[in-house]
């Protein structure tokens, strides 16, 4: 199958064994993989003896729409998510499995451009796309990834660690996604960071590992929005968060955009998703590097029945953050 | 969330982190689960330093259909054909991660439901069901299952060791799911014992790690029909297969249900997919235990341009197995 060939006509015309072998063709095999695809399943090494695991659905017209995003860039996207929740454990991502659901009358130039993307992100990381399953669906496309990693000896960073004292910091962006999205939904195309910010996430993946050399007593994945995700964090560790708004640096393009909306910049900091920025908790005495901005401290109280867990300069915050199926 | 509140109404109603709950209350965790569901990522145990990984995708219509399959089938089902990838590595699986993406009207039963076929399954072979991710979809559910397993020590049973003079030997059921499905088609509910096949498969599983003892040569999992797999080993291995179609013994379901219908049982032994047997390449002297049967002989050839590899009765085989597009 020469790629001239795989990149004409549709999924259907190349058929199932072409677009996997046309698919296998594009993708670099990493030194932690030791059978890449092509057989029943891959063989990884797990060198400290365990492998860290998650896994993320993406589907068209709820996460991405073809008129807004390449092929490249939904694939770049469900790569980021998985390997930000791999981040967000400490751990250090391998590798991705790739489950693809797509209609017959996609163009196989798609189906190749979102295993690019998937690769690219991946090598960001030194992680490798080792596998996958296309299967035929009646009309939209879904796109399940699967993210493997290794913790190289450190304990997993879960949501449950996070004590009085400690201090709350985050790596990486905030609001730049849900600002792009807010910007395409009005039927703009600019400014072209924020519409990048929603195709294509640049989750801060070297923070989580950095989080576990530091000794953070807890790290999660900003996914549906801060307050909601520090939220898991407060509940599980049984502690309420305080949030300062001031220590949020509002970014020009944020600010500007807000301003031209006639909305509050803020509720696109603290409440959008998928930018998989990083937030942990640190012991009080921590000196953290640059990419880390300390936005808060863990509360000596428990969290109280049916809030958040989440205080924003002493408040609840109103705004939610994303339910898949509020959506 | 009591199980009773979760079960009524749609998943919309229960809402996405009402659904996580209470599907992860019903999860067992096994002894490999270091980390269960409900934070960033699961970590398992990978105890000789490797982790074998497969991804399976099935989409409502194509690979099964509500009125004919329940919520519980449908995880079963999903989990066995993933579980089977592992095992035809020789492996042992230890954990399954899902991807749901369901419309926000579904039953919150049957998702629930299909939680409890997929913890089932995987518990058959002592794995557990150790992270998730459910979103909505427009109109039809797609379920994405990625199955995790480790070796114990062995090579992997991969699809391009087999070598001339080696017997051909297969595992498990061949053809009674697709008769199954054939009978289903036909606006019929049983025999039972073939509808019940297409519904949930039972894949030899302990098969797969005995064959990596006995020394087998090549393993694949009969998911497309028996003559397409071994198609798969063949060109791997650079050798032809020849089976001989007197060797398969036709069960009576199949050939008093192909006799109703005026088929050729044959048919679904060599080109039925979904049972998920095992079929493997043994060195010639081997001691086979119960539950193999030898089918055929790797051929001293290399297989023909254009062809499949396998031969029955000395002749190319005329039916093929599944593309999942021409499907």
């Amino acid at each position: 199958m020469s790629a001239a060939a795989a990149g004409s006509g549709t999924v259907a015309e190349l058929g199932e064994f072409g677009l996997i072998a046309a698919v296998t063709a594009r993708l670099a095999q990493g030194g932690d993989v030791l059978l890449g695809p092509g057989d029943d399943a891959a063989v990884l090494a797990a060198p400290d003896g365990r492998v860290v695991v998650s896994t993320d659905v993406l589907v068209e017209t709820q996460h991405f729409r073809r008129d807004w995003s390449s092929g490249q860039d939904v694939g770049a996207k469900a790569a980021a998510q998985n390997l930000a929740d791999i981040a967000a454990m400490g751990a250090v991502p391998t590798a991705l499995v790739v489950g693809l659901a797509a209609p017959a009358e996609l163009p196989a130039e798609w189906a190749l451009a979102l295993a690019d993307g998937l690769a690219e992100e991946a090598a960001l990381v030194g992680a490798s796309v080792v596998g996958g399953d296309v299967v035929r669906s009646p009309a939209l496309i879904t796109v399940a990834v699967t993210a493997l990693g290794t913790l190289r000896g450190h304990p997993p960073l879960t949501r449950s660690g996070a004590r009085p004292g400690d201090i709350v910091a985050v790596a990486g962006r905030l609001g730049w996604a849900a600002a792009g999205l807010a910007v395409l939904r009005r039927g703009f195309r600019s400014p072209r960071a924020l519409v990048g910010a929603h195709r294509r996430p640049e989750p801060p993946y070297a923070a989580g590992p950095e989080a576990a050399r530091l000794g953070a007593t807890s790290l999660v994945d900003v996914s549906d929005g801060l307050v909601q995700d520090l939220g898991h964090v407060a509940r599980a560790s049984g502690v309420r968060i305080g949030l300062a708004g001031s220590a949020f640096d509002v970014a020009a393009p944020l600010r500007d955009t807000a301003a031209a909306l006639g909305v509050d910049p803020l509720g696109w900091v603290l409440g959008g998703g998928e930018d998989h920025a990083l937030a942990g908790t640190f012991p009080p005495g921590v000196d953290l590097p640059e990419g880390w901005r300390v936005v808060g401290r863990v509360l000596d109280e428990p969290p109280r029945r049916g809030e958040d867990g989440v205080l924003v300069d002493g408040q609840p915050w109103e705004r939610g953050g994303f339910d898949h199926f509020a959506g």
